[in-house]
């Protein structure tokens, strides 16, 4: 039988399955950077792995102030995400024309993430747990951020390449 | 060996991974909409299908204005996320906390989509595709339209309802 969850274990149950998705673009997001050719690109998206030790350090921080430990809840989308990287990865070519698909594969990514931080935010705000939504807003703010750099970066340079 | 592709070839393989996506929605959304209790979010989810018969029907028209055939390639992310939501519907009671679980997982799939045709979108006007880029860009504001409803619903309802 299945078991009756809080609004709170629901919030518990998202933190983790963010917490997977986190570390699931730690353990991917090396072998992207070796793909691609654009070097801005490349640091755009070395950067951004910094920065994914941070969210999930974050997440930790979170999973404190709710009174928790640190799980994973295994999250099917991003593995199916990381499987069509690599599907890309294996099948498009040349470079410039990889480099366009891999913004596009990124930018699936960091929407996937900022509609799972945003949902996180709202539940936690619901439940009076303003820190930890305060936490999470530095990184939705941050994917957003990532977002809109990579749409730049595609428009100004890469994808002027791809045409090439 | 790998065929070198054009940032033409590129559009068109977007394209077939959004008419996987929009047919694998249109065959997981009936059953959604069985799981959910709040008749509110029910109709919300009801005119979404709706509307995503015609997401169909406009990317149809876009391969044709592009020369190329409806066809698919098959995205293993949204079937990641299908299999999530299954899961979510699976394990996750009451209804009022499973409803709040699914619009989450309704908004993954929203900026998921976001996403895609916001890429799509960019492609094709750097291709002079104008026409394309405009059809894609009324299923771009529809899908938009439909998370920010779906944000709406949560705060004002369904959220407030989970958490009795």
């Amino acid at each position: 039988m299945k078991k009756e969850m809080t609004f709170n274990d629901l919030l518990e149950m998202k933190l983790k399955a963010l917490y997977d998705v986190e570390n699931q673009i730690l353990k991917a997001l090396p072998k992207v950077i070796k793909g691609v050719k654009n070097s801005q690109l490349e640091s755009a998206l070395s950067e951004h792995l910094e920065m994914t030790k941070n969210h999930v350090e974050r997440l930790e921080k979170v999973f404190e102030l709710v009174e928790s430990k640190p799980k994973r809840i295994t999250v099917e989308a991003i593995r199916g995400m990381i499987d069509d990287t690599n599907w890309v990865m294996k099948n498009v070519q040349p470079e410039p024309v990889l480099d366009a698909a891999l913004i596009a594969s990124a930018q699936y990514v960091e929407h996937y993430e900022i509609a799972g931080y945003g949902t996180a935010i709202t539940w936690a705000k619901h439940l009076g747990l303003d820190e930890a939504a305060d936490i999470l807003g530095q990184t939705l703010e941050e994917e957003k951020a990532f977002d809109q750099e990579l749409s730049a970066l595609a428009t100004a340079e890469v994808n002027v390449e791809a045409m090439t």
